[in-house]
């Protein structure tokens, strides 16, 4: 099966990033097609993929499959030696919670501190409902290490599409410098020492 | 296993209805907890069952289930002979790929025309961005019903939890009286007649 990501900017696109992570944890070859974000043509080159003109769009021999969930399930179904998601049931809803929640929720902390993988600088101010989001978020990452990730060091404790959700929060939260407390500092570390994520993050300095 | 969905008011809570028709799916007998939206203590309420202060939630055996999203993909797995998803690979994924859309997406939709099952009245003025998202639904219904649901007369032929996705959207269309080319106006006339959305909505109108 020949896959080929489209993806927007390494250092922006948050979104891309994630399906980037979901296909490296299936081992799968594939390939990548930039479209770089923000420019004139942006919308129209994304067209020719996607039919919602957003990125990540998977082309794969069936067909095109979009939105970082969809293809995040595609890849767990395609690849189940790779066991993408945890193995026991109750873990994988409570996984698929989360993602869930990280796909339709935060918008705060989305709107307020986008990604940008090449930034090292908090902000002036924190606005109030950031800081909800981001104690949400470290509540979460609490939860799952404490119910389903005893052993560590990834959210259900080895490696799953969890942790290809909350990387990109992971790169928020260190590029705006913000403060946390023990275990998602250690969290944030962990993504950052994930080889498939430096590989992109390596990019993104890069680009 | 004993299941319970938490839910909001009928009338509004486009999530909870979501959830509920995916139980509707698998056929097994669920109670509900109804939580009123919009009062003094229904973020309080809410908290009792979810971290997130949201609802739905599912309610397990097995422990809280939350987000429709996950709900849907906890249902599908715990009834795989109720065949939840398509049983076709890539007709499923494509059928993840609509609802991940509904879930993150129709922005503008959701938000100028929110859930009011006992409303039937256009808006005075339809935002420009409202138009681009009943544009792409409109899309989006025709592009599964050519490529999987040619029989109809659901989504993708038969019933699935994309209907479930979209059922919330099919009432914004018709209560809202939006005009509509006559694919689309067939799916909202299918939804109308889906006896477990019918269950629904005859509860929303006695609230």
């Amino acid at each position: 099966m020949s896959l080929q990501l489209v993806i927007g900017d390494k250092r922006y696109s948050s979104w891309s990033l994630r399906a980037a992570l979901a296909l490296e944890l299936t081992g799968a070859p594939y390939t990548e097609q930039l479209i770089l974000l923000n420019r004139p043509d942006t919308q129209a080159l994304i067209l020719k993929h996607s039919p919602t003109a957003k990125v990540p769009l998977l082309k794969t021999a069936d067909g095109p499959v979009w939105d970082s969930l969809a293809i995040a399930e595609y890849l767990a179904e395609s690849y189940p030696q790779a066991h993408l998601w945890p193995r026991e049931r109750y873990a994988r809803a409570r996984a698929r919670s989360a993602c869930a929640e990280m796909h339709s929720a935060f918008v705060a902390l989305r709107t307020h501190m986008p990604m940008d993988l090449q930034r090292n600088e908090a902000l002036a101010e924190v606005p109030e409902a950031v800081r909800a989001d981001i104690q949400r978020v470290c509540n979460l990452w609490l939860e799952c290490r404490e119910l389903f990730g005893a052993e560590g060091p990834y959210l259900f404790g080895s490696v799953s599409l969890v942790d290809a959700f909350f990387a990109p929060v992971a790169c928020r939260l260190r590029s705006y410098k913000v403060e946390l407390p023990a275990v998602a500092e250690d969290y944030v570390n962990t993504i950052y020492q994930w080889p498939a994520f430096q590989k992109w993050y390596q990019a993104a300095l890069e680009e």
